[in-house]
């Protein structure tokens, strides 16, 4: 097993064998600047990238991940082996040791310049309990949701990195016995507790990303919280789908885990009980599912713990569905999974469905409940998957807190 | 009226009153930089403003319009005030004349960065004949229609200047009579005419743009061309809405008409039969509408003259509803009003529209028809505005190609 001359435990989440990347700043130097989690460390991978005159020093000493995620899968890995190698190696360390802040002593910023965010919907069971609330009346799946990953377009201006206050957001929303709708903050906030992924090799319009070069697209992982205002998007949503339900805020982890570091976390996703079409039938090669154990915690009080594994759709699907009409990737596009959701109660990924749709509240420690969220309310998500030798990938955390409306 | 020393005639749609701004290129200067369109010529705006020393030299010697939008209004009227100085007084004359090319010798690119991209729903007509199309057993208007603009969030990394050829997406379809979706090149590949608006002035996360604010954001118009594959579209859209029948390619016009040209251009819009929410309601103040003359032609064939005057919703309603949740704006986000139609058949926006479903195809002058659109067919989208003493405010074109599949 790989080791580092650091004093980081074997069984750390951000060991030697995860190595994420993420953009910090910190109190004496407020330039963002791309750093590696390393143990409860942030190591400055320019400052050291020039210090040992690493030919990567330009992508690395960015003030984003997009140079290098542009720079494509070679680079990823020589990049990653080369950091690797100053961790591993006692040569480095005077580099290294020079550029560790500890991770409580930096702030971290958007990881990379978003271009496109496109939220799939590929969770069954959360496919299913929406359906069910939203639409009592119909058949909860909808006729293409087993032939095709459904996603649509969110805002990417809105997208903000973990720790930043979600205002909540005002609207409009009309509840079905209402006689019209009305105007004011949104009743039902919510979260949805998600997985993304970041395209870092772009493609040229009319170009189609196929199954197998799913790797040579997607550069990382990382965890999304797709706040949510269920009565506004209720009222707004048919026939062109959420819009101002999503679009006041996204939030994300701070630090991207490199596809690499996941080389134990493959599953095999659900059995396709519907023949998926050639250029989406991943029932042949390796396996397409990641096995991420996530968790939800709303004010420090664990509410969910959400599957990967279960997802019907995989990420290598969604890109190659995503391009097969020839959209164009660029360098920043990132997807979310859509929200992850088990088959138990309190494996589901939105307060909407763990609740359903308000009628059986949570109930908090303190004795408080919620059908939804309150002002002051803070909610963390965070994941592990597993890595070598019995280690856990972490994943850090995307929280946010809710405060009042301005509007 | 003011006018130019220019040879340019006064019924010109680029006349003295308009002054459009875009990005062009030359093959003596291959460098993309801001052009002001006047009669047939191209004024290279930075290099005039470094060669006066003007004020705004930094926001004008740019490669895409962004600075200049970012500025805020104050910045753009008096932007438009130098210009027009430059045209107007024959104290400038050497400066002009040095930096003017013909517009037939130059190539035009995306004339800003764009963030988001929206796509509105605008039109009552269309929204009813789409609605009797795709849902022909439901009332044709969702219950939500009158009561807020619909829109959705479309994909800002596939938006291409006029001009670009459109390649024929692939994907996913299924008629209702076929028992499972098959893939193949679209077979409905139609347009959509539409108006964009782009924002200039930024806001935070948080705040609302009240329709009084309007023109403190929006900095131009131009014309948008939303190509559509209406077989993809029907298949995926329900229930999140349209995704790949809109994501492989948007068309922009090249010229960005600053609103400032529009003055003359303002009127009603159509009376609101359902009362407005008060963030909404602009049946008092300044008319909301614009009285833009649309025209769409197929192969140098006009087959459809949209009114804009008939859009229920307005840009300001737009605007102010897309912000009504706090979801921050950043310059270079821009929105379309969605597919234009009045209430004729050739009036409509879209060939859906136009052939209702391809059953009554459009008959072209070479004898041929068409239900949706074939390769090798070239649709250019082209629209005046009333100027100030009969003129008329150019808008350019929107034009594009479509070439075969690649899928």
């Amino acid at each position: 097993m790989t080791s580092t001359w650091l004093a980081v435990p074997a069984d750390h989440p951000f060991g030697i064998g995860n190595l994420p990347y993420g953009v910090h700043t910190t109190t004496e130097d407020p330039a963002p600047r791309i750093g590696v989690a390393i143990g409860d460390h942030v190591l400055d991978a320019g400052a050291v990238a020039q210090a040992t005159g690493s030919d990567h020093a330009p992508v690395l000493s960015a003030a984003d991940l997009n140079p290098l995620m542009a720079a494509g899968r070679a680079v990823w890995t020589t990049v990653r082996a080369e950091i690797t190698a100053w961790l591993t190696d006692t040569a480095y360390r005077r580099e290294v040791e020079a550029n560790l802040t500890p991770r409580q002593d930096v702030a971290m910023r958007l990881p990379f310049a978003v271009g496109d965010y496109v939220d799939f919907y590929a969770s069954e069971n959360h496919a299913r309990n929406i359906g069910r609330i939203f639409r009592p009346d119909a058949e909860p799946l909808t006729p293409n949701w087993k032939h095709l990953p459904i996603g649509y377009h969110g805002r990417s201006g809105t997208v903000v990195v973990s720790g930043t206050d979600i205002v909540r957001p005002s609207g409009q929303r009309k509840a079905p016995a209402d006689a019209a709708p009305t105007y004011g903050p949104c009743l039902r906030l919510d979260i949805e507790a998600e997985v993304g992924f970041v395209v870092g090799t772009p493609t040229q319009m009319g170009t189609q990303v196929p199954l197998s070069a799913f790797r040579d697209h997607a550069f990382g992982v990382f965890l999304v919280n797709d706040w949510s205002a269920r009565d506004i998007q209720a009222w707004e949503y048919v026939p062109l789908g959420p819009f101002l339900g999503k679009s006041f805020a996204t939030s994300v982890s701070p630090w991207v885990v490199p596809l690499d570091a996941l080389a134990h976390a493959w599953v095999e996703p659900p059995a396709r009980d519907v023949e998926p079409l050639p250029y989406l039938d991943d029932r042949a090669g390796e396996p397409g599912g990641l096995d991420l154990a996530i968790e939800v915690a709303l004010n420090g009080h664990t509410v969910s713990r959400p599957p990967f594994r279960t997802m019907y759709w995989t990420a290598a699907q969604q890109l190659a569905h995503m391009t097969v009409n020839g959209a164009s990737l660029r360098t920043g596009d990132f997807y979310a999974s859509g929200t992850v959701s088990g088959p138990e109660v309190d494996q589901r990924g939105a307060l909407i469905e763990i609740t359903w749709n308000g009628r059986e509240p949570v109930k908090l420690p303190d004795g408080s409940t919620r059908a939804f969220l309150e002002d002051g309310d803070e909610v963390v998500v965070t994941a592990t998957a597993p890595g070598p030798d019995g280690t856990r990938i972490g994943f850090g955390e995307v929280a946010g807190r809710v405060v009042p409306t301005r509007g």
